[in-house]
């Protein structure tokens, strides 16, 4: 049987988040394999409510951990490290990674108590990682983070570019600028695959440089007169440079607040990715500093509940609070799903008379994704065969597919769990593995169809009613049914109070029960269910979650 | 004492949504008042989970209920008229509104049996309302529903304006189109105080006309190969026409789904508004249509879960189904908070190959509301001596407060719950009403702080552990206690079951507890709930919602 180079995407292929792609060459079933990225998403109210965090369901890999020769971390963003320690224990396999996110899974490997030696760090190409049938090397691209990579993957069946995040910015402030020249270099080189960043292919017009913001920003904070604060993600390490130069440039002391956010700049100054970031001062010397000399860069552009913003938003927080006069920058992009808590930022803000700025008005940030024509311009340079869509929701990849294929590249929509033989000149369909999502809740991994989950959503929507009951030792009731509520209104519509109600009726029930009834717990369980739901839809509308708890005396 | 004028906002002013403000004139606490508007929100997960509607907290007024002489309704939109038939009993006062408002008000009532002679019908504008000290008149608007109205009312202190929602739409398809001479003739005659729109103070743009969009619609429509189905708001009639004209254009019948949609277009034909609209087919005849002659006009722009839109994401809904080359477009613009679920929908759409068209461009969507250079306009056509923004969060009120005040106008940030007294030139700070928010759940009102809510956000982020135990007569446990778990993993980090561990250290707790212990409810409940969030704290990491049952057999 001939070898075979396939493709088969774990997260990240049909949603935005958890990005986890593999890649296998060799004889079908034996492929030897390498990872690109274990990536998390964050949960929402809605789907995940009390889940800490979702990662990628990996048992198709931790069955054939075996074969894993490697895994690649391309950035440092949670999405595309953020589950490294929780599933690296099941693969075990060496993970490769340029300095800087190197450094941060380290962090990782630490908290965890994992081995650091797992981790190597990589520098960019030329240099080579052999691993099995692959050769793979860095590619430096720009991002929203330092040291973003593409992964350029060598094998027996042709060149693979994976693309990871990226954007083309000619001048990203820190480090390397976006050169086409080198990516034609590649694409000369003969390109059979291009894995491709789907995110922004909706986006009509060219990508912003990270370099356009600095003047806007720098004169934004030149006419403000209180206190400035900023926002934007702790590891966007060159826009934490431009707004704490625009506050130097204007006599301002810098202070960072919220723990990602000095970890981010501390690991890249000790990384040497930034070199010039101006002194900080610490949050009990900032409250000292009079407010039009402070500018506080700080956590939770995406309005988490205990980050710095929100802190900041409820009152005051280490010791520093904003008041009438002051300016909060928004300096980022609400994610989708993120609005109502961002929105009820911004109005307790308002609330206290500082006027809020966002980049409703496309100033004061830049998106670190390729726009639909920087795509374009890439699948020109690079020439693939093929093409990959991947990093997007089932519409993205469906749109870059489309956009591939219109300029006569072969292409296809590879979701999470599909297998793809990418051997010949065009990607053909090669199977289906079970996939999804495992949810880390608290210190264990639920899976998503484990009822968990399921069970939260349908006490927040419906309460939860608890009878407890007890059988005596010739099957009669002992005492009276209890009832107990959670989540639902005291009062039924007719003033009643609900418990008293469903245990009125619970009552008249036993008494009418027979002996099979009484005997049997199933049976039970089923009416006294039946009577909760149907005096709370009588009583208050709604019907209630119910649990049962039958107790038998034994003689 | 002499008499003052008030305004007071209970709901709307502060938050987008549940509109509803009163006016008063007379002796200090003995003013006769009038509501405008009685509107709902809609609640959402992360913050009112299992609610079904939420209602402004009225106690205020049911307290006065003898004092108000009358209700006023703008239009038809739920955050203006959604409450009115939930808390009318309470106030029993006359309702005012036009003809299409009156039609829906009154579906309302008959719905809750409330009587319809309670709802009077009112011509435009110079018709007049006499209510106690107030002369009132409804005033067209136009804005994206039939007969939209602001309110000119004339009290012996002076004319108000209250602008209801508007835009300012000089060819509006359906109703009356703005006209600057009639506003600026109000003007003339003199406007104390202008209650104003704020929605849209942030769009630095005029607004769009709705006569914009017929053109990019219907070449969308030409363009299109297989079924066209497209979403808006139901009461979006103009867009509807709109819509369907583009339909019959181009060859296609029209098929409306979803209830909202049909009786929206119902009643707007019975009360004469719509005169035009194209014939419809019902959906079992639309099944036999051939794709590329049918368009189907849905409800759920919003991805409302049971609406029409997230029905065909899911499949077959009424015997129609899309499929690959049909063409959904949403003409509407998705409310912050329900990109999430418009999101999914888009997806599900796109896993079909489904073109999905959304309003990124601006093309296929305009906006109901007046934009910051039309609230300028309106602010120079009746020159009000003071502005008082409504309809708005917080930054909205208050950056249209800095509109106004930047033209050398009195204003203020009046939000729910403060009282203002508009006698004299300026508004001035005159208390505050207790307020809030109160929850249809079910058939029963919850109040936002009674702690039901609480409780069911808390069984969703935490889980919810069950113990039941019984204590004889000698205050001894009789059997073993019992744990039930519901919203919690099965098994703890070590591989126990979660129950057993519960209930294991529950019994040794049992084991060594002294009499005082067992013989005291509250101090075994407090001890019970204890261990049991250690023990799942040790075991899955999390501290979950406890309900202790205890039962004690008596003699």
């Amino acid at each position: 049987m001939s070898d075979r180079l396939i493709y088969l995407p774990l997260g990240g292929a049909g949603e935005i988040g958890m990005n986890c792609y593999v890649y296998g060459y060799g004889p079908t079933g034996r492929e030897r394999l390498i990872v690109v990225d274990l990536g998390v998403s964050f949960p929402d109210m809605e789907t995940t409510p009390g889940v800490d965090l979702i990662l990628p369901d990996i048992s198709w890999l931790i069955e054939r951990a075996d074969r894993i020769e490697a895994i690649f971390i391309t950035h440092a963003h949670e999405d595309h490290i953020g589950a490294l320690a929780h599933l690296w224990p099941r693969l075990k396999a060496p993970v490769y990674a340029r300095r800087f996110t190197a450094r941060i899974g380290t962090m990782k490997f630490d908290e965890q108590g994992l081995p650091r030696d797992a981790i190597t760090t990589v520098a960019p190409r030329p240099e080579t990682i052999e691993a099995g049938p692959f050769r793979v090397q860095f590619l430096p691209m720009s991002h929203s983070i330092p040291e973003s990579s593409g992964l350029i993957i060598d094998t027996p069946a042709g060149r693979v570019v994976h693309s990871g995040d990226f954007k083309l910015d000619p001048d990203p402030l820190v480090g390397e600028p976006f050169d086409p020249a080198v990516m034609a270099q590649i694409g000369a080189e003969g390109v059979k695959v291009l894995a491709c960043d789907s995110t922004n292919v909706f986006s009509p017009l060219p990508g912003r440089s990270e370099s356009s913001l600095p003047p806007a920003l720098n004169e934004l904070v030149a006419n403000a007169r209180g206190m400035v604060v900023a926002t934007t993600f702790a590891s966007n390490i060159a826009r934490l440079r431009t707004l704490a130069n625009a506050a130097v440039a204007n006599g301002r002391s810098v202070c960072l607040l919220g723990r990602a956010m000095r970890r981010m700049v501390q690991t890249a100054t000790e990384t040497g990715i930034l070199r010039d970031f101006p002194s900080t001062v610490a949050p009990e010397d900032a409250a000292q500093i009079p407010r039009e000399n402070l500018m506080l860069i700080v956590t939770g552009s995406q309005g988490e509940r205990r980050a710095a913003t929100a802190q900041l938003s409820r009152g005051k927080y280490l010791g520093l609070s904003l008041k009438d006069g002051d300016l909060f920058l928004f300096s980022s992009k609400t994610i989708p799903g993120n609005e109502s808590s961002v929105n009820r930022i911004m109005n307790a803000f308002s609330e206290m008379g500082v006027d809020v700025v966002d980049d409703a008005g496309g100033r004061y940030h830049v998106s670190g994704h390729a726009n639909r024509p920087d795509l374009e311009q890439v699948h020109g340079l690079l020439r693939p065969q093929m093409i990959l869509p991947m990093h997007g929701e089932h519409r993205h990849l469906r749109e870059h597919a489309r956009l591939a294929e219109a300029r006569g590249i072969a292409s296809a929509i590879p979701v999470n769990g599909t297998i793809w033989d990418i051997t010949g000149t065009a990607p053909v369909s090669a199977g289906h593995v079970e996939t999804g999502r495992v949810y880390l809740d608290g210190s264990v991994q639920v899976g998503a169809f484990d009822g968990v989950i399921r069970d939260r959503i349908r006490m927040a929507l419906n309460g939860h009613v608890l009878v407890t009951l007890i059988i005596d030792e010739e099957d009669e009731p002992l005492g009276e049914p209890w009832a107990e509520v959670m989540g639902l209104a005291e009062r039924g519509r007719t003033g009643a109070v609900l418990t008293e109600a469903v245990e009125g009726e619970l009552e008249q029930f036993l008494n009418r029960a027979d002996a099979r009834t009484l005997g049997d717990d199933d049976k039970l369980d089923d009416a006294i269910r039946r009577i909760v739901r149907q005096v709370c839809m009588e009583e208050i509308g709604k019907k209630p979650e119910v649990t049962v708890v039958v107790s038998r005396l034994m003689e």
